[in-house]
């Protein structure tokens, strides 16, 4: 039966004990994209200085993000990450940047919670460098793709989701 | 003529000058959802104590990001904000949780990243304390809704955008 | 013979070698009161809401100190915390909030600190929420209560501190 | 009417508005105490070098602390702080650390957050350097002695509070 | 006459009261080098994509540290940035990076720390993204190069000292 | 061949994995020196509280630091580290303060970065608390001395270098 585990029984928000899960590897992978109008998303990828600079802040922006996730989100464990990559790319055909951020630990509990906020503040970072020109931007689709390890084993998002994830 | 004012003339990322601004009273509003399955919301909606925390935890955590912003958005000013207002609640009609943060200030620069990221934060923290019921939750629409004050006066969000936007 | 493992022998700061210690499992319990004027902690009590909101932000506020303790205090090694519980509660008898926080972790050395920090940070909350109407508050009895795991083994608060410790 | 200011009309927390405070020179003051056993406060005076440390470990601490207070607590404005003192002094009399920590801004509301904070920090940190000698201390009464500045004026602990404030 | 302001009359660190100093447009450039192997410079100058990231990379994480210099530096004021700039770029007759940083702010006191700052931790980034091929790099001359504003008036390196730093 | 582990092969920067390497005890030393003016050394070594409190601070700041490092430099591992510290101390012969710092960790990955890290936050910190009476201060010869565990093993800087290093 669902139960939501960050409440004791009192509703009271708590961070759940993980001391008895064995430390394993585990993986999660999200994405998300930022909508823009069709000649912002030129001027990103007019000029390769500007464009290298706009996604070059906005992957630093995710890696440095996901390993202060325990900061922001106030019932995630805190995590030694073994590895982070962001990777943010246009895509003309949707008129948006897509971001995907891809997160790896050794640990007792796992790193869903850092790829998304990876993704969210790398989208975030490509709103603030670009608003100057285009306030109207949505940031969408924030999604866990897929995870692995750890008890519940491998999570993939299924095939309709997927379909709106790309 | 646009331009990327994060940029400099040779296409590295720099923390604009707002020296000169004036400092005026600036107000910013956005939003943003968590689409959810019809029995996570109902999870949430039902018994006070549970759902009292789910939504005050998120609040909290919007409030304390916003704060954080200038931290977290590598080319953002820091700036002394005078008020955050997170508001998360349950909308049954599209089954998803609604974000609103509104953030105020007296600055020589405007406060859209702070209420962006209060949001983006309020969704993550959302999506971390439903994540063991509802892996597949979507956060969508992040947006600008309103911003006020400042040399550039007051902006709102049009209507066929706002339409999607709620 | 007792000496202070925070200073080296010329009574410099150093933060301890903990590197031959074995990784166990370490709980730490910590408690404090704010003690305020009765017609405040009926303020708080009244009101399902606004008592809600006081000691759910209390608690958000004490779980998320706890995780940067080794930020706070200058010669705390950082740990990967496994389990974080703060709870706040009324005592009209001795008209007062009482916090304790009880806090995990698979490591090399104790979580004391992480207790006692979420539970000052906590207290700081609960008087900044309610300082408007009463700032002769105190915070007071900020102790350790309990401790478990690692080379000293379980130690409990005496009977008489105990006492004066609820 | 007494009200609770950073609960709104539902009972949710929020950052309250302060921008229509004018900037004024604000001053507040703070203290509390770390209850310890006679040997372990003749330790801490003992040796000049390692006195030295411990008190001045703790002041920095206490500093720094000061600083972070909007991070900490979760409906704290951020502000801009013009000045920071905090004092560490050994009492024999009450076989106790006193601390007192003064803090100041030019700012739209008050610091006593700040100056609390500071006072809470040094004392956990005294605790932290400490501990491996004394698991019992207790730290007390941390009160707000004094503010000035703002709307509200000059506010001073009276007498029978204050007498056992010190 | 000559005295630490930063220590009161028994020594004790503080931060000092900038409260009645004005608030002033201020300036500050500092500078700084990271001295390495003719086929370590020769591996960043290679290949664009390569070398726009090791500078981007270096350039963003000099830019956030510069707003956490307060949080690093335990007695600096924190302080409202309005502009910073960090500049990175090769110089194959010393066989060297150097970096600059020029830092603005309208405030009661100056921003020299925040463009060492920025400098330093610059440095460090390049350090660690080489340090794979290039153990022996060392970072140098970091150096405060000219601030403007304040009481002080405008200060400049002199010759015999600037001609060392370039 | 050399290559740059932090860039992936199109040049974007990442964390790198390190989820395959055995944790293990690894140590890390590093040196740098801030070099003053005759009379500034003095003040420092003139009157006991004051040097104190200066050299106190600096090795606080520097220690605190060490454990900032994953935040400061965007694609450095978060570590548990088991043990830190910093020492300073004056050298009259070449007018400087020397400043050490030694890390160690039971980890996947080494410590370099933090052994850096640490000794230009306490350089940074010493120039604050002097820039007063001396603005023209340079931090110099900041560089790895030694590392040790971890699959490279040991490493020393060589004598030509560690000569300069002194």
């Amino acid at each position: 039966m669902a139960e939501l585990t960050h409440l004791d029984e009192r509703g009271q928000a708590r961070m759940v004990d993980v001391a008895e899960k064995p430390e394993t590897h585990r993986v999660a992978v999200a994405r998300g994209r930022v909508s823009l109008r069709p000649e912002t998303l030129q001027l990103v990828r007019e000029g390769r200085a500007a464009k290298g600079d706009v996604l070059a802040v906005a992957r630093v922006a995710g890696i440095m993000a996901a390993k202060r996730t325990a900061e922001l989100i106030p019932l995630c464990h805190p995590l030694p990450l073994t590895k982070v990559e962001v990777d943010v790319r246009t895509n003309e055909q949707d008129t948006c940047l897509e971001i995907e951020a891809r997160v790896e630990t050794v640990s007792r509990t796992g790193v869903e919670m850092e790829a998304l906020t990876a993704v969210a503040v790398a989208a975030l970072t490509v709103y603030d460098m670009l608003k100057a020109v285009d306030r109207g931007m949505t940031i969408d689709r924030i999604q866990l793709i897929e995870k692995a390890g750890g008890r519940s084993g491998t999570w993939r998002r299924e095939d309709d989701e997927a379909r709106h994830a790309r």
